[in-house]
């Protein structure tokens, strides 16, 4: 089927609906920019962090792990250029004071707004395009001048006189300075070598002024990033090594390659050697999913300028000493769920019926097997049910469902993905056929199609 | 083995030597009451996460999972009453600046001050004491007034403005608030009936004036929560439902008896039936693991007032309206973790030597199994044991060594509590024994025995 704005309203509604995506604080009137994955977004939520920790660190010889704090010392973030230079362009209507990315008002007319621009060159473009630009809330052209406001997030944590906000500690705007700040720490404690990676998954949060796009740009959002330390010599083989391999990983998740599109940068930032995203086809068109970026030495050598301690490495086998380079992985959770939603988000007719499915990968399943009775006021089907969902609850996560119709049942599990659904009816108890006790009926979510397993085999049937 | 304060400095020492947590921004001089958890800490954390959830939500069919944002609309602390009344009683020491926690200050003099006194209160009881009372930091006992300071952490999220200070949101304080803000989401979307129980596991912040014993009280630090909604009747037989089974969870994960303790709170808030805890035999002494808490309906009732929504209930059989109570179970991750290690840390002799041995049941273990060649200078035994590695490595964690005797490798995943070591010698090319062909020896972490297993088995073998 082809994914549009229409099948994005499908998809926010039955993310609703089913309880995968809640909006923050909703019975508070909600909160811009916050979501909250309900019971079974969770369950998605944490197959895509382990296929990601499986792929990247399981089965990578030479990464590890690494699980930092959201909050840092507020060094880390002038060291990585985020107190100087994190922020967006911000205009304010002064009609009904609501907020705006300047650059956003310049897209929709056409213009570009470079990000290094400075608060004076953006004011000059954006002065030249005043009488085309309309506030998206009350459509006046009433606007402001242009400022830049810094994206990382303030905290008092651990400044307890009162005004800190001179001296705020910040929450983490990118994962990976975790992971610059603990390079020394890990090569001490973990006789890696380099060529080795650090991959961590975790909380991120940025101030986005006009955070769009559902899940796509959050504030409160988490990423899944690694950065794989190298020599000066090898940062651009081990670059296309890792390109390859993520585009790869999306592949064998199960995504369609036509749904993937390269993007170049196409401004570097001075000290970077290359930077691609991958893009996905979201509803709303190829948008970054993924980046993968040759970073050069830069952010080691800022955190040894700034905090005074040699994040050098020596190389045992030539004796070279030098600052690692880094090639760095970065992707979205939010980004990847939104992803797998929309990939695996289908319509189709089945037994006569159209019917919403979403055709998930077994791995990335919130529930891999519901158990039915097939009716509810018989207690010994019900019984009987009861033990097999107990059985398979002990090995994968399941779901225990007697309400309403076999068919109906059958259409709520489609809708959440679920792979398989198992019928304990009357032939199970042996009641009509002795030779079929003891064997339930196992549908498949794709095909509509059953198959008659035995129960001491349904685990071995449902794991392959 | 006896564990007492001599067990914690080993216990820190192994943590940071083998990369199971490292100081927060280390390099930066350290920040007080933050950690990260290194490779094998993230393991094992990861480790703790999903046994917690298997228990609480896999095999337990009326509990679902949640993941909400660490961000909400600020009038959720005011509503569960932490803008007004979470903060702890302060004191500036004049001489160094030092802040302490007046009630940590008298209760080294054998004082007691109550969570719930005033300012003035507890300045009568500190003046009585100043005497007594010296400094931590300088020793001089020139304290000024005591001050109650809020815990919750403030930050600018959301808000644009230049005095967001008087307007901030707030980190959460605990996880369950955001359990109670999607309690009626839940209802509605997962056709779960009463009593059923939301489970999550998350980040939350306080601003701890001191924070104290490494990784026991952080700023920045993890709950994993569970809340039961039950009928009124309900609520003190499902606590105690809920008391036996965390008891149970501790045993089932491999703790003895004799190191855990119940702990029942002398002083229970207004709305609460009952509250106890259960403590674990930290090095430190007995201190509270988990809480379990029957709140009744104090925190639906709250944010139902405080939002305007209605939080109530509709019993389908009774057709009786209720606001649902509670039944928490709460506790750190942590905690946990630093319990994990007290409980399975070990020292021992084996063939001979001394050895520290972390006893990790399967399930815990960072590592499941290490694959060493039996030397690394012959290429046919590495590229042998790469080959088993990347078997194993599809299917668990597992690790590369070969550096070093063997006995050093051995001794290294003593420590890091990796069940069984796998080698790979001449036996395993066939070139002494054709019959021993692609057998390698097993290695037991506990018991130091070897086996001999043929490779098409191993898998199977390790996970038995």
């Amino acid at each position: 089927m082809t994914k549009d704005k229409n099948t994005m309203e499908k998809i926010v509604s039955l993310c609703k609906r089913r309880g995968f995506v809640f909006q923050g604080s909703e019975i508070y009137g909600g909160f811009v920019g916050l979501y909250d994955f309900g019971p079974y977004g969770v369950e998605l939520a944490n197959n895509i962090r382990a296929a990601w920790w499986k792929a990247m660190v399981q089965e990578e010889r030479n990464i590890v792990g690494l699980d930092s704090a959201i909050i840092t010392h507020p060094k880390v973030w002038e060291a990585s250029g985020h107190v100087g230079g994190f922020s967006d362009p911000l205009v304010e209507c002064k009609e009904c004071n609501t907020r705006s990315r300047a650059d956003h008002l310049l897209e929709e007319v056409g213009m570009f707004a470079d990000e290094k621009m400075t608060a004076e060159e953006i004011n000059t473009v954006f002065d030249a395009q005043r009488e085309k630009m309309t506030c998206p809330k009350c459509g006046q052209k009433n606007f402001g001048e242009v400022k830049h406001f810094n994206l990382l997030v303030q905290s008092n944590l651990g400044n307890f006189s009162n005004d800190w906000t001179k001296e705020p500690t910040y929450l983490r705007g990118e994962t990976c300075q975790g992971i610059y700040l603990n390079f020394k720490n890990v090569l001490d404690s973990s006789r890696v070598k380099v060529p080795f990676g650090i991959a961590q998954i975790g909380k991120a949060f940025r101030n986005e002024i006009a955070p769009r796009q559902y899940i796509f740009r959050k504030r409160e959002f988490e990423q899944m990033e690694m950065q794989m330390f190298v020599s000066p010599d090898a940062e651009l083989v081990e670059y296309e090594k890792w390109k390859a391999k993520r585009w790869q990983y999306y592949i064998d998740l199960g995504f369609k390659e036509e749904n993937l599109k390269w993007h170049e940068h196409e401004n570097l930032v001075f000290y970077a050697k290359a930077a691609w995203d991958i893009e996905y086809n979201f509803p709303f068109g190829f948008k970054e999913l993924e980046g993968i970026h040759a970073r050069g030495n830069y952010d080691l050598t800022q955190h040894q300028t700034f905090s005074g301690k040699d994040l050098s490495y020596l190389d045992p086998v030539t004796n070279e000493r030098y600052v690692p380079h880094v090639v760095e992985t970065s992707v979205g959770l939010d980004r990847t769920f939104l992803a797998v939603m929309t990939e695996f988000y289908d319509e189709d007719e089945l037994g006569g019926e159209t019917r919403t499915v979403l055709r998930f990968p077994k791995a990335l399943a919130p529930i891999k097997v519901a158990v039915f009775p097939l009716l509810k006021n018989k207690p010994e089907l019900v019984a009987k049910a009861e033990e097999v969902y107990s059985l398979l609850a002990k090995e994968m996560r399941a779901e225990f469902d007697d309400n309403g119709n076999i068919g109906k049942r059958y259409r709520r599990q489609d809708e959440i993905g679920t792979p398989a659904c198992v019928t304990i009816d009357f032939e199970t108890l042996g009641q009509e056929d002795a030779s079929l006790k003891d064997t339930v009926t196992v549908r498949d979510r794709d095909t509509g199609e059953q198959a008659r397993i035995h129960i001491s085999e349904l685990v071995a049937y449902l794991k392959k």
